[in-house]
């Protein structure tokens, strides 16, 4: 693993590292926050994945998580969002390909040999960051942005017992009925209907998630049509799945809509993290 | 004046606006942020000064500012760092020119027409920020970053009166002895002797500051030689000014330092703000 730089922040330490990775068979950057409490002892780790065309550096420099972090002595980790670089596939449309991995594992040529960010961020990535640094394996929960939340919802759905609790922003919540969705989907694994173990709402139909659960997406949204909200908000209610879905008046799909939020998913975190 | 954009952000409005310029003789851009208290009252003005390089819109993404000026009811400014465009003068450097305005009026060709940064946020962006949104031009205080600690500074003792609190994060103090102060000077002003009126150390060994001053700088600053810290630190000293000087342990020059620290700046200029 290289250090490619660290910095002092609100006590602790945003590092961004690189290395190579098995899942992707590429060079892989990371973003790790740690809290100061890391300094003496194993802290709870909450994993933020990001969105379309986004890399590990969104949310590091715009989602203001840190120092809700620091004060409850959570670490962040946050992971980029394809495989990258100039041997792998890509295509022309910023939603597929580089920047836009979809947090599943492709079956499909040229994608399979690279995109494989479900077994990348589910399993790769944390043994490389519990074996490195100060960080609790027993104790991790999971948000994200978009498709970084369509990632946290898919992943804390699908993996019982493995998050104690999930949170997303904005999130694409039903991607089987969706332009972000769909065509990944074909592309990836071949069909719609392969990805129907990796949409939120037919998860959330099935099996729910045990634990605290809150989802922010803003009235104003100019992706609401893509996001496919009303599918999770029925799927939650008609279930009994217990959690917050809340609709932000006025706010749009921008990280100043994540940031003005990011207090309250730390502390559904933090609280759910704590024992 | 023109509207770039505007997001909801911690329940007020992060705007993005541009206008032609008197002073810069060009279009300039900056981003305001109008706090929630503003739909009902004019509310009080911070400004954030960026360092070389920046525009309008690091800070605005990267400091983490909203989030206390929400809760304290006050608007935030970034203007631009200098005069910019293709018909603008320019320098290889990327301390001399675009990106590097260094809060003054110039006087030598071929800064003169356009690198008036002095008066464009002293005289001309506050009349167009009053005039055109809910702020209340007799509550004024200015914070800044690296050359905008400088600009926030040497504003705020030059201009006995106009800004109630001052505080900046990595300023530097000392620009007539600094590779970044010497060089400048002798561009936009013909001389370093011409930048003494520039000098903060300088001004506060003349002048001092009457109200609340906060300094902070890291102590791992790779910068650390060219901002004149110790120079500020006895001036304040011997003058006895009022004021917190704060090296932090650890802390570099980037803006994971500047958001770290940013609850305390807010916090000082609320209390200064608030009457």
């Amino acid at each position: 693993m290289k250090t490619i730089s660290e910095n002092r922040c609100f006590g602790g330490v945003q590092g961004v590292y690189s290395h190579a990775s098995d899942a992707c068979g590429c060079d892989m950057t990371f973003g790790l926050f740690l809290p100061p409490a890391a300094e003496h002892r194993a802290v709870p780790l909450l994993w933020f994945l990001a969105g379309l065309t986004c890399t590990h550096e969104n949310a590091m420099l715009k989602a203001g998580a840190q120092g809700w972090a620091a004060e409850a002595g959570i670490a962040l980790v946050f992971p980029d969002t394809s495989p990258r670089g100039a041997g792998i596939a890509n295509a022309e449309d910023f939603a597929l390909g580089q920047g836009a991995g979809f947090y599943l594992n492709a079956t499909q040529a040229p994608w399979a040999p690279n995109y494989n960010m479900w077994d990348y961020v589910t399993d790769e990535l944390p043994r490389i960051i519990t074996a490195a640094f100060a960080v609790d394996e027993e104790r991790q929960s999971v948000t994200g942005h978009s498709m970084g939340g369509h990632g946290a919802l898919t992943m804390a759905m699908g993996m019982p017992g493995r998050f104690r609790s999930v949170s997303a922003f904005s999130p694409i919540c039903n991607p089987t009925q969706s332009d972000w969705g769909r065509p990944q989907f074909e592309a990836y694994l071949g069909s719609v209907q392969a990805g129907e173990s990796h949409d939120a709402s037919l998860l959330m139909t099935h099996y729910g998630f045990e634990g605290p659960l809150l989802i922010d997406t803003g009235t104003r949204d100019p992706f609401a049509s893509l996001l496919g909200t009303p599918a999770m908000a029925e799927a939650m209610a008609t279930r009994g799945q217990p959690g917050q879905l809340r609709l932000q008046g006025g706010y749009d799909h921008s990280y100043f809509f994540v940031a003005s939020f990011m207090r309250d998913h730390i502390a559904l975190h933090a609280e759910a993290l704590r024992a």
